[in-house]
């Protein structure tokens, strides 16, 4: 009897892979996790259902979440990141000679203690504890609306918009996120899919553009979540992705991420651009 | 109870859609065809269990086998389609004014003739005879044969390399591609997926490159495909994508296309520039 796991990417539509191995199956105080050992995308972690990471197309996410957004800063020294409890994103930042201090701060202690005995390759900065790094169980929101003109970049590396994601979507954040950021500073979330959320996008470019002088959206090919077309939103207060320039040399290997992939990133379809700005840009 | 349509993506991975009418079930000479009203994409046609086009994201893809190689083209006057049942290339080429021929070659009579009843949006050339059209029902391997010295551009809008589309992805049949494409010629053919079917690509990528002086491959988003990330090959005997400038107007509206796109296509994540050109490039 083959054993499946299976995400409701919409009330309409199911992606389902098959698992040989259930490793670990149980609820923290915040929601349900899952960690599979699945044939298609190898191990994954599912959090209340939601295919969150898997082995084989993490780095997709991870560098493009990390390297898009630390690249277009010419100087990162101090990098926030919210969520991320796997580990993956703070393995991508970690990897920047530019980058001194990295602080992660994860709601769900139980997320970060299991992506380090069952994904060691994400978990990776987190079990060698790199010393730029300091990971924080706690409150995001609560720590973005403490912090004041202290970081270049802040990476929002949460889940989805239901759950304990919720309070990271709204416009009080993104104002505590634009205060937490020096002068010349900037963030990034992921944004879900252009495909299929698109009045959460709309929701969200609004609030991060009556908040921030440069607001801008960019797309990648993520298999594991709903369409595989996903896409991240950067707030930035002086530097713009649209005029980037190379800034310094890349010193470390990528398998998606590429100085042609950070211009060709922000590229939009049409019906994005309608998404954003409407029917006549 | 709910009734759903499933593709079986991988062996291992399943993508299935909730129905709320099945318009049509039945089998042509070739294949078993399906269409139904799905919830979440509008209209599909599947064809031997296997997701082929919908209503709600068709324009991603017929935007993207038609555009691209059409205005990378200067002139494109004589078009064929090998496939494309569904008219949804040829709805796209028509649209060109340089266009004055378009001739497409499917195997499947079944298929365009139930496209034509179910899907007038995608059909719509077919279904207003457009006078730069000819539908023939044939194969499109056979005419190829034929063809000499003979079309600007060449559409091979096939189906995956399992049944009748299986000849459509040998050396002998880009050898009669070269044959049938002018002296500036350059084909197109609808590849897969980058992160899923690797071996055909890298298969596909060898033939091509050793009969073509100009292979390059584009990716573009598609929700209906495996992974959402898909990818189609282009063989040129003049025109080079990565040196691409505008060279006409563009003088429809697209909801997918534009400019831009039709450059950052053409930069690759360094997973497929490996695929193709292996560690080091």
């Amino acid at each position: 009897m083959k054993q499946y796991v299976t995400e409701h990417q919409s009330p309409y539509l199911d992606l389902s892979a098959e698992v040989s191995e259930v490793l670990y199956k149980g609820k923290s105080e915040f929601q349900d996790i899952e960690v599979v050992e699945s044939k298609e995308f190898g191990r994954m972690l599912v959090l209340d259902g939601v295919f969150q990471t898997s082995i084989k197309d993490e780095f997709m996410y991870h560098e493009m979440i990390a390297h898009i957004p630390l690249f277009l800063h010419p100087n990162p020294k101090n990098v926030l990141i919210i969520g991320g409890g796997d580990g993956g994103a703070a393995r991508e930042v970690v990897r920047h000679p530019e980058v001194e201090k990295v602080t992660m701060v994860d709601i769900d202690g139980k997320v970060i203690e299991l992506s380090k005995k069952y994904f060691p390759e994400i978990a990776k900065a987190m079990l060698e504890n790199n010393p730029k790094l300091t990971v924080k169980v706690g409150d995001g929101i609560g720590f973005m609306a403490q912090a004041e003109a202290y970081y270049d970049v802040i990476i929002v590396d949460c889940s989805d918009p239901i759950g304990p994601g919720e309070g990271l979507f709204t416009y009080e954040f993104y104002k505590n996120t634009y205060k937490a950021l020096k002068p010349d500073g900037l963030f990034v979330q992921q944004t879900e899919s252009p495909f299929m959320h698109q009045p959460l996008i709309q929701k969200i470019w609004k609030s991060v553009s009556e908040i921030f002088p440069i607001t801008r959206l960019y797309t990648t090919f993520i298999p594991l979540y709903p369409s595989g077309m996903h896409c991240f939103t950067i707030g930035s207060k002086k530097y713009d992705p649209l005029t980037w320039k190379p800034n310094r040399a890349q010193t470390f290997k990528t398998r998606y991420y590429n100085e042609g992939i950070q211009r060709s990133a922000f590229v939009l379809p049409n019906f994005v651009k309608e998404l954003l700005y409407g029917e006549e840009k």
